[in-house]
C-alpha cells in the first residue's frame, strides 16, 4: 500500500517538556508540557510511565519544587507569555493551583530555594525594586516574609542556600558576560564577594553547597571557558576544582549519598555530561543520548534524569539507570517519521572577513526532497548559539526541501568568553559581516545558487534578518522576521526593567552611541528593504515588544514594500500554544512557497 | 497548607479511550482517545508506556486493525459525530490517514475482518442498500471488491470469517432482541441459518471459529440469559458449550496457543471475566479491576488486555500479565482526586406498580458535600442499563452535593431477555411507571425531600425525562433533557435508514399504533410541562435528530415555559470534544444551581 509523503502537519505534533522534578522516592516525575495543546503540569508514576494531568493551568511553568513532606508542590506560572511569573502551590496529589504570594500583574517572582523542612521559601521579586530585585525568605506556615537583601547596581538573584540556611549565594548581573557572586551570611548580615576581583569582567554561574561550609561554583574568571572552583567558608580560600579543555561547564549537581559531582558542559554545538567521584582526578563522560541538555536531576538513588533534545529528537526525558543504561521516559516524536528520516546537521566552518573561523550548522535537505533553496538562519540571543537542538520548524522546512544554514557568528556562546563579548556594543557590524561571509561562502561552495536564498530569524536573529534585509537585499529572495528588534533606540527602553542595568554593556548608550545606534538599527535601511517580508510578533512579548514590529511594518507598508504581518494575541517571546505554533509554521511555509523559484 | 475544595473543572480532565488493538509481538498498543482534547489515535510502546500520537484526525475512530505484515493499520473514522464511518489506512509507523474505499458523506462502512495474509478486507456498507446493508470482500492489493451478500429483511452484518476464508458468519437484525445468525459458504454460495428456529425470537450474538469447521457462538435462544453454543460445520450439529446462572455472556475470545476461551458476562450492574481451558468443565473467574468491560483482547503470549471502567475510575486499559497480576497500562483519572474520594453506588431494589422488583444504583453524595437534592436519572437505550461505569458528569454532580438515583426500569438489560422485551412497543407506560415507583420510593424512604428532586436524562433517558416532566411535573424542581426523543411519530422516521427495519418491533407502527404513539409522545403533554427546562442537542446527531429537540423547544418557548437550549454544532449523539463536554457540564451545573433550594 502506498502512502503520500509526510505533510507539514506531522511536524506540528511534537511538544515542549520543561521544568521536570522527581520525587524523593523517584516514584513520580512532574513536568510542564503542552502535550494536550497548551502548557500544563503533568505527572508520571514510575515505572509505568503513562502521564496524567497534575494541574490544569494552560500557562507556562517556570519551576516545580516538591514539598519534602508531600503536602504541596510549588510552581511558578506566568500569564499568556508575559514572563511575569508568580508563586503558586498545588496540592501534592494534584489539583488546582493556589497563589502563595499575592502579586500584581506587572510583578515578577523568581523561586530560589525551599529548605529541607519544607517551610522556608526563598525567592526574588521585582516588587519594590524592578531594576535590581530584592530577595526574601517566606515562612510558609506563618505566611510572613523577611527581606534578605535589596539588589543594587544590577539585577540580583539568589543562586543557592546552604542546608543549614545560614548562607545565601547571590548573583549580581552587570551583563550577560559579567556576573558577580556574593555570599550573604544571614546570621551576621555580612556580604562578601565570591569573586576574586569583582572589577574583573567574568561570570559567576551555578553554585552548590557540598557541606555547610564548602561551596562549589562555576565561573569563567580569568578563563575563556567556565570551570568549577571551590570556596571554603571557614578559611575564605578559593581553589580550582575542575576544568575541561575548550568546554564550558554549564551546570553541576551533587549526589550526597555517593559524594559524586555531576556536571554538564557546552562544547561547541553539543553538550557533554560527566560524573566525578569525590577524590577522583578526572571526570567520566556519560554517553548521553541527547546533544543539548536542558535540565539534569540526580535522584536520591543515584539515577540521573536529563531533559533535552538532539537535532533529530524533540525534548525527551531520560533516566540513567543502575545498569548504566539510559531509559527514555517520554516518547515525544515527529508523527509517523522516524528519527533517521530527519536531517542531522553537518558542522562546518568558514573564514570571516577578518579570518576568524566561524562554525556553522549546515542542514542539507535530503536529495529526494531538496528544492535547491537555502534558508539563512541567524540565531537569537545573540549571546547564545545555534546548536544540535531539535527545532520542529527546521525539520518541517527541511522536509519541504529547503536546506538551512545557521552560523555561530561572533557573540555566540561555546567558543570562549572573548568570542561572546565581541557582540557587546557591536550588534550590527562584526556579527553582520560574519553573516555576510557566510552567505558568500554558501555561494562560493555551491551550497546555494545566488537566486535561491531566504533569510529567517527570531529575536536577535529577527534583528539580524532585518539588518541583512536592509543592507544586503541583493542576497535574498524574501525575508521572515520573528519578533525581531527593529530600532535600537526604542528597544533599549522597552525591555523589562531588570534588563535595563545590563543594556549599557550589552548594546551601549543611546545618547553617547547615537551614531552607532543609527548605523546598527534596521529602520535606518528602510528604503532598501524592498524584498517581500513576513513579520511575526506575540502581542505580550516582554523582551521584544510589539512596538518593535509595529513600527517597521508601518514604515514598510507606507513605502509600498510587500509586508505580511501576523500578530499572536495570546503569546509572548515564543509560541506556547500548539494552535498558534501551527498557524506560524503554516504562514512561514506558505510564504516560502510563494516566493521560491517555481518548480522543484 | 490549606487548599480549596475541588472544582468542577477537575472532573472535566478525564478522557475517553476506545478501540484499542495490540500488535502481534505485544510491543505496541494503539488506541483512540481524546487525551489531547479531541479524538485521535495514539500509540504506546510497551513496557515503557508513554503514549505518542499515531494519527492526527480529530475524529472518532470506530475500529483499529493492524496489518499482520506491518505495512498499514486499518481504521474507521466518521465526521464530527455523524456516525458515517469510512474505511482508512494509516502507515504502520503512524502518519496521515488515507481513504481506502471512496465513499459519499452519507454512506456507512463497517469493518468486519482482515484475513491473516493482510490482503482481504471484509466489510459491510450502506452503499446501494441503506436499510439492509451489503457485505463485501475487498482485495487490498488489486483494489477490487467482490459482493458477498445483499442484506434483506433486516440490517445484516458480518460477524466473523473463518481462518481459511471459506465461511462467513452473518447477523441479521430484526430487533435489538431478535437477531438471526447465518453461515455463508463463499465457495458454494449456500447460506444456512445458524439459529435452530429462525422464527423464534432470540439473539445470535458474538461468534468465533476455533477451527476451520468449529464455531463457538453466543445466543440466548430459549434462555433468559445469553450462553455459549458450538456449531460443527462438518456434521451440522449444535451443542451447548457453556452457560452461567443469571449471567449473560457478552463476548468471547479464543487463545489458540493455549486453547483457552476467554468470556465476559453481564451480571446485573457488573461485568465478570472468565477463562475456560479446552476440556475443562467450568470457567475460572478472573478478578478484573473493572466493573464494566468494554473490550477484551488476548495477546499471542496469552496476556489478556481489557478496556473499561468502574464507577469511580474512568476508562483505563489493563493487562493481565503472566504473574497473574493486572497491570494498569494507562492512567486516566480525575485531576487531583483519588478513586476513594469518589462515590461508589449502592445497589438497591424497590417494588414497582406490579410488584416487579426494580434494581437501581443509588449514588449518595458524601455527607460533607450533600446538599439534600437528588437527580433522577433514567438511562438511555432503552435496551441497555445503568451500570457500574464511570461518568465524569455523575461524579462531578455528586461532588457538588447532589445525589443520583438511576433505576433499571423494565426494558433494561442484565435481568433476563423477557425483562428487556418489556419496553418493546411500550416506551411510555411500563418503564415510566417503574420510574414513578422509583420517585415515590425515594420520597418514602426519605432519600429525598419532596421539593428537592430533579430529572436528567439523555437519548431514551431524555425521552423519559420529557415524558415525566409532562405527565408528573409535580415531582420535579426542574428538568434537563439531553438529545431526547420528543415525538415518536417524527422519531420513527428520522432514525438512520438501517434502524428502520427494527423500529416496528421496538416502537411500533405510527399508523396502527397512533393512539399509543400519542399517549407516549412527550409533546402530547406540553401544557403541563411548566418546570424550567434545559435542552442539550448535538447538531449532527444521527440517532435523535436535532428536529426532536427543536420542536419541543419551539413549542415550550411559545407557551412561555422557561427553556434554555444549548446546541453543539460539531457533535453527534454524545460529546467527543473536551471543550464541548466542559460547556455541557457547566451549563448543567449552573442550571441545577439556579433551580435548587438556596442554601446548603
Amino acid at each position: 500500500m502506498n502512502f503520500a509523503d509526510p505533510t507539514v502537519e506531522q511536524f506540528f505534533q511534537t511538544y515542549t517538556i520543561s521544568n521536570f522534578t522527581v520525587s524523593d522516592d523517584e516514584k513520580r516525575v512532574l513536568f510542564s508540557t503542552n502535550l494536550n495543546g497548551k502548557m500544563n503540569v503533568w505527572a508520571m508514576d514510575l515505572p509505568n510511565g503513562f502521564p496524567y494531568l497534575f494541574t490544569h493551568t494552560e500557562q507556562s511553568c517556570q519551576f516545580l519544587k516538591e514539598d519534602p513532606n508531600k503536602k504541596f508542590v510549588l510552581a511558578g506560572f506566568d500569564h499568556d507569555g508575559d514572563e511575569n511569573y508568580h508563586l503558586y502551590a498545588v496540592p501534592y496529589k494534584g489539583g488546582n493551583k493556589k497563589k502563595l504570594i499575592e502579586a500584581d500583574k506587572e510583578e515578577k517572582y523568581y523561586f530560589a530555594h525551599l529548605n529541607q523542612e519544607g517551610n522556608h521559601l526563598y525567592y526574588v521579586t521585582s516588587k519594590g525594586n524592578p531594576s535590581f530585585l530584592n530577595g526574601y525568605r517566606f515562612n510558609i506556615e506563618s505566611e510572613s516574609e523577611e527581606l534578605l537583601y535589596e539588589g543594587a547596581q544590577g539585577p540580583t538573584f539568589i543562586n543557592t542556600v546552604s542546608l543549614n540556611e545560614r548562607y545565601v549565594v547571590l548573583q549580581q548581573l552587570l551583563a550577560n558576560t559579567y556576573v558577580i557572586g556574593y555570599l550573604l551570611d544571614t546570621q551576621t548580615g555580612e556580604k562578601v564577594t565570591l569573586s576574586e576581583d569583582p572589577e574583573r569582567v567574568h561570570v559567576f554561574n551555578h553554585s552548590i553547597f557540598v557541606s555547610d561550609t564548602e561551596l562549589l561554583y562555576v565561573t569563567n574568571d580569568r578563563s575563556e571557558y567556565a570551570y568549577i572552583a571551590k570556596y571554603d567558608i571557614s578559611t575564605g580560600k578559593h581553589s580550582k576544582y575542575l576544568s575541561l579543555k575548550e568546554e564550558s561547564v554549564e551546570g553541576i549537581e551533587w549526589h550526597k549519598e555517593s559524594e559524586t559531582l555531576y556536571l554538564w558542559t557546552e562544547k561547541g554545538v553539543e553538550d557533554h555530561l560527566y560524573s566525578l567521584k569525590k577524590d577522583n582526578d578526572s571526570p567520566v563522560r556519560l554517553d548521553s543520548p541527547l546533544t543539548a541538555i536542558e535540565q539534569v536531576k540526580v535522584g536520591k538513588s543515584g539515577q540521573v534524569y536529563i531533559l533535552g533534545t538532539s537535532a533529530t529528537e524533540p525534548t525527551n526525558l531520560y533516566r540513567l539507570e543502575k545498569n548504566n543504561k539510559w531509559r527514555k521516559l517520554t516518547e515525544n516524536k515527529v508523527l509517523g517519521i522516524e528519527k533517521e528520516e530527519l536531517v542531522e546537521p553537518e558542522v562546518v566552518t568558514y573564514p570571516s572577513f577578518d579570518k576568524k573561523e566561524i562554525e556553522a550548522l549546515w542542514f542539507k535537505a535530503k536529495p529526494e526532497q531538496d528544492n535547491g533553496h537555502v534558508i539563512f538562519w541567524p540565531h537569537g540571543g545573540p549571546q547564545a548559539a545555534e546548536r544540535k537542538t531539535f527545532r520542529a520548524m527546521f525539520q518541517c522546512i527541511l522536509n519541504q526541501g529547503y536546506s538551512i544554514f545557521a552560523p555561530n557568528f561572533r557573540g555566540s556562546t561555546g567558543y570562549g568568553s572573548s568570542f561572546v563579548k565581541l557582540v557587546e556594543q557591536d550588534w550590527g557590524e562584526g556579527p553582520r559581516l560574519d553573516c555576510v561571509a557566510g552567505v558568500e561562502w554558501l555561494f562560493d561552495t555551491n551550497k546555494c545558487d545566488k537566486d535561491r536564498l531566504f533569510v529567517l530569524g527570531g529575536s536577535y536573529g529577527g534583528y539580524m534578518t532585518l539588518l541583512l534585509a536592509g543592507r544586503h537585499p541583493e542576497y535574498f529572495r524574501a525575508v521572515i522576521d520573528i519578533f525581531g528588534v527593529s530600532n535600537l533606540f526604542t528597544f533599549v527602553n522597552s525591555v523589562p526593567d531588570h534588563w535595563k542595568p545590563i543594556m549599557e554593556r550589552w548594546i551601549g548608550d543611546p545618547e553617547r552611541d547615537k551614531e552607532r545606534f543609527e548605523k546598527d538599527s534596521p529602520v535606518t535601511y528602510l528604503s532598501t528593504m524592498t524584498n517581500p517580508i513576513l513579520v511575526i510578533q506575540g502581542a505580550n512579548d516582554p523582551r521584544v515588544v510589539k512596538e518593535e514590529s509595529d513600527q517597521i511594518v508601518d514604515a514598510l507598508q507606507k513605502q509600498g514594500t510587500a509586508v505580511d504581518y501576523l500578530v499572536l494575541d495570546d503569546e509572548g517571546h515564543g509560541f506556547s500554544k500548539k494552535e498558534n505554533e501551527i498557524k506560524v509554521y503554516k504562514e512561514i511555509l506558505d510564504f516560502l512557497e510563494k516566493h521560491r523559484v517555481p518548480g522543484k
